[in-house]
């Protein structure tokens, strides 16, 4: 927990001791070009914030298909340009879309859409976390995405990054044009109560760092401290040159393996006592730009 | 997910649905005063910030009693004072004290103390959760905190808000001048590798809504980015006047379980499916100031 400029020392240590096993860190840079997969430039979200922040989520079609072709839509009918984040509540969730209620959803854009809160398990190739969950009977990860079942259905977990769908009361009010995001400790008695669509892959700290809104929940109650999203496009939109291109750890390779290994027992040099479990959410599925 | 604006929606739902149960923060607001025992001016550690927070920190000698004594003499020999928060590592921590590494420690301040990464569970009143726990076989409630336990010794699980002591690689190099707290999803891995010392009580948003540091592990790169700790005391040593008073949730308060039922199972009107279950770390202990 302190700095690693005590690395002389450190030094010392490792020429006495048993070989010091890689870091989780260690695992993910080391790791061939075939551990990663690309981000589908379709399920590529990204946004320009006016802090000159830039957050890049990926949208997981195999979950929520409705909505994310929803917020295609929005995205496209330009819903989140000039929108703005409207809620920063500490240790829960950032909130955006949701600036003026009263604006018309873009033409093409369902008002209403099925609850996608979980999915069939049938189809999916679960790697197994290998530790036991507090949530769901069954934890793992599925193409790059962490997954929770109870042997039937199958359904996102809400770790942090990942993100949702706001609704009002009634499941089925939920259109995407209101999304938010997990900024603390794993929410997770809103798995199943809420449809979940993607996950960052980067810039969240142009999110998390933001400061708290002092209203209920969280709330900006002065419009005027919300941050403007002054940008939102689909990746696939993007001219080729000026596209970002992100990538995701497969959940088959064995540098993946050996990564979720490394989190439950970590046995760098800091560590005296290997925890040998990891929570679902405690392994977050390394994600990089392309090289 | 929503704004609360929408309460005539929620009151036309609630007309033809049956009862709605209270949310944990109804339970918690309706609590009478024996739910809630003080927290000690002894074992409160007040920290004003240079953008203007207060933090304040229970101390818990009952888990950590040389740190806490070590940390006394810190703040009382002024090492906080002028110093700095120099870590702010996005879903982990932010860190203070470790603005000089050079600084003497103050007279009476021992430089070298015993790890405190668990004690007997003898002796602790332990509620249990009533949910498993994925690093833990044991964990619970006792004296309004969180703890952990494999039977034999208990230990102070890494929730966020939690305070801990850095140290180098040798487990006896934390003194308790270099302070951290969680800012993100728990990092139980740290649990009985690292000695934790307390909780924030309050003003947490003062630390989690600092910008992340781009060195490595979050460190500021340039200390102009360093937010100074303009002072810190014990609240013993304030005049009783101008002390600030904080309370806590007692463990063995009936509110304090009807509170943890309702995180494990939501029943207020948003939730269409109660989870069954809670992780500890995501079943903060309520404090508050005292009224």
């Amino acid at each position: 927990m302190r700095r690693y400029a005590l690395l002389p020392l450190f030094a010392l240590l490792a020429a006495a001791a048993p070989p010091v096993a890689k870091s989780p860190g260690e695992i993910v840079a080391a790791a061939p070009a075939s551990a990663w997969r690309a981000v589908d430039p379709d399920n590529l979200l990204l946004m320009d914030l006016g802090n000159d922040g830039h957050v890049a989520i990926e949208l997981t079609p195999a979950f929520a298909p409705a909505h994310v072709a929803n917020i295609r839509a929005l995205v496209r009918g330009h819903w989140f340009d000039g929108n703005a984040i409207v809620r920063v509540q500490d240790n829960y969730v950032v909130q955006w879309g949701g600036a003026d209620e009263k604006k018309p959803l873009p033409v093409g854009v369902a008002a209403h859409l099925p609850a996608e809160y979980e999915r069939p398990r049938t189809g999916l190739a679960i790697r197994a976390l290998g530790s036991r969950d507090v949530y769901a009977p069954e934890v793992g990860h599925a193409d790059g995405w962490p997954v929770a079942s109870d042997g039937k259905s199958a359904w996102l977990p809400h770790c942090y990054g990942m993100v949702g769908v706001g609704r009002d009361m009634p499941p089925d009010t939920g259109t995407g044009a209101e999304l938010y995001t997990v900024i603390g400790q794993a929410p997770r008695h809103l798995d199943r109560n809420i449809t979940v669509v993607g996950r960052i892959v980067d810039g969240i700290e142009a999110m998390t760092a933001l400061p708290r809104g002092t209203g209920d929940l969280g709330f900006y109650s002065d419009p005027t401290q919300r941050l403007a999203i002054t940008r939102a496009r689909i990746a696939s939109d993007v001219p080729e040159a000026e596209r970002p291109r992100y990538q995701v750890m497969r959940s088959d390779a064995p540098a993946f393996a050996a990564y979720v290994d490394a989190r439950a027992n970590r046995r760098d040099a800091f560590f005296v006592r290997p925890a040998g479990a990891v929570d679902i959410c405690n392994a977050p599925v390394p994600t990089r730009r392309a090289p």
